[in-house]
């Protein structure tokens, strides 16, 4: 029988798409004593948790929650809860996660009418009023921050188009929440959910979800059962409302990692924390500029928290990735579908946007590339 | 803005149905700094997790893994990933947890034939028989260690006939891998998962899933898409597999605390830990019973992991719960279901599994009860 060591991770730097690095704060709250999920004690916690959720999303909603999977099961979970077999879905698709979404979207049975524009682009709101007069949907679902492309979406002017049309917009904020400006509530979106391990700086395992009034009432008048029992909202709302039904037993620990991610985010203030994430990402392309790279999105639309970078003619980007892991124990992360070897795509995200991490990986590109 | 106090849980001994207390070292182990989940030092640990896991689950079977969800996501990927439209399966039905496969069955849209016996109860080879001989079944779905009654299942005997018939036999395994004798190759069972907060002792969180070639076959020869694309096993297994795909962010730290809890499985050894789950269970079946306490479950088939017992006449269980959590910090389970009210569910599993437990909790009861 082989004997397995003591677990020795290696002291990363996180600056790729999420995970980003994780406060010794969470770390510690996570590796408390668990306690039961029906426990008045951590009921409590549930409590504090979806009281900070709220404030992190700037939404009154009551139904706001950390699903119970990574954020791949809260984009499933808002389109396996709000979509019925047949129903016309709009997908806004301009990279990897609108693409992602699709799929989903077609599992559940919707007639799914893709809005494509290319990887690295945004939509406008009159291009989402075109397709919706083509198409009438009952969903648009866009992404407000594609952590393939390092495009932020704006959301305003297309909620308005969306509820002009009647239909609901669900929006995918997993490298968002906590890291750039959302405003659930001002910009009226309907299902909002995200990822623990980006901008909140918490590891993977929870999807925050909130979900409008308006979308609660079209997920209670559904005509058929959720067919994922696990990420059913009309069950999981009342283990996590008054009645405190059973349903899954809660991932107790993460939870207890979340709550402490988002007191950090509270202390921090939401607006300073947005702050320091631009401020931290402008730093790093001025300095990708100067060292003479050049980057996928303008800068109107490019994201604070994940920037894309072309890999320079002529250099193997694998190559770079390996290096940086193995000689400076930083991790960035590569292209995914069609920016496969393309680009490079760095992460600031939470405790991995600060200045110094950017001064050493400059520092460390230019030495592998010699600058 | 309402301030958050540290995170503080109580200090619980959890004697109820899961969780169950969790190691220090493995706490300790999920507060190790995150790393990303395609780090090469991370696909080692992910190797590792799958090793320890077929040692565990007694199986050689290649597609065992770790899913990213509490128990019931284990439960819904061994439903969603077997079961297509209009399958038929056979449930066995003699507790809450076989209830909750024949709803998730018929939720992807199987033709569901329910096999049912009064809560307590097991089901015998012949019954399973007749049964498939009146319904030929594509799967069969059985609980080996049934959480709301404390029923343990014999399973050799059932998976015969199961095979007799053409069928697959699906286990749920969630109070009994670690705790009880379960033998995957021996019993020539199909897909069996489980949970990691039972006797496994780790936090919840992550649903260990172990398929068989036969079933991995069933598998690849699907004609429709897996519905949920969270738990769509043709997928994840890349991501385990040699080809590494992503997927979907792996709950990274909870791989660790897993990795540590299937460590001090392997350290203290399978037939030992089943042993000693059986005599501690035998000191608390012998120490209620000279209380006076009648137990559910004969004990040719009562379940070591967890014992169901009857609240007597007169007393309100409920209120006994709340002394026991508030006086002594102690956590027992009430009833579910067909039991709420009437029996209270106690479980001696992993890290809770020991001795001086069983002797508090007799003690606390002799207090509260005054006996």
């Amino acid at each position: 029988m082989v004997v397995y060591s003591e677990l020795n991770p290696p002291p990363r730097l996180l600056l790729g798409p999420g995970p980003s690095n994780v406060a010794p704060r969470v770390l510690k709250a996570m590796s408390m004593p668990t306690i039961g999920h029906l426990d008045p004690a951590f009921l409590q916690l549930m409590s504090d948790v979806q009281t900070l959720l709220r404030h992190t999303f700037r939404t009154d909603n009551w139904l706001t929650l950390p699903i119970s999977g990574t954020g791949s099961a809260g984009m499933e979970a808002a389109i396996a809860n709000f979509v019925e077999p047949g129903d016309p879905v709009l997908v806004c698709i301009n990279g990897y996660f609108g693409e992602r979404l699709a799929e989903m979207a077609n599992r559940y049975g919707a007639k799914v009418y893709r809005l494509e524009k290319p990887w690295g682009e945004i939509f406008t709101p009159e291009e989402v009023d075109a397709a919706l007069r083509e198409h009438p949907a009952k969903i648009v679902a866009i992404v407000h921050a594609e952590t393939s492309t390092g495009v932020l979406q704006p959301l305003e002017g297309i909620s308005e188009v969306v509820h002009k049309h009647g239909a609901l917009i669900l929006v995918d904020a997993v490298t968002s929440l906590g890291g750039v400006p959302l405003f659930v509530d001002d910009w009226d979106l309907d299902i909002v959910y995200s990822g623990t391990q980006k901008a909140l700086s918490c590891p993977p395992g929870l999807a925050p979800i909130t979900v409008s009034e308006r979308a609660e009432e079209v997920l209670s008048r559904r005509k058929t059962k959720v067919i994922s029992w696990y990420l059913d909202l009309t069950m999981v709302r009342k283990y996590w409302g008054v009645e405190r039904t059973y349903h899954h037993t809660a991932p107790i620990n993460m939870i207890y990692g979340l709550r402490e991610a988002l007191r950090i985010v509270q202390e921090e203030g939401l607006e300073r924390r947005w702050h320091r994430h631009r401020r931290n990402a402008t730093f790093l392309w001025t300095g990708l500029e100067s060292l003479g790279f050049q980057l996928v999105v303008p800068r109107e639309y490019r994201l604070p928290t994940l920037t894309t970078v072309y890999v320079p003619e002529g250099v193997n980007g694998a190559f770079v990735q390996r290096r940086l892991l193995e000689d400076y124990n930083i991790e960035i992360g590569g292209g995914l579908g069609a920016f496969r070897g393309k680009v490079w795509r760095i992460g600031l995200m939470g405790e991995s946007s600060r200045r110094e991490h950017v001064v050493l990986l400059l520092a460390a590109l230019k030495e592998i590339l010699r600058l």
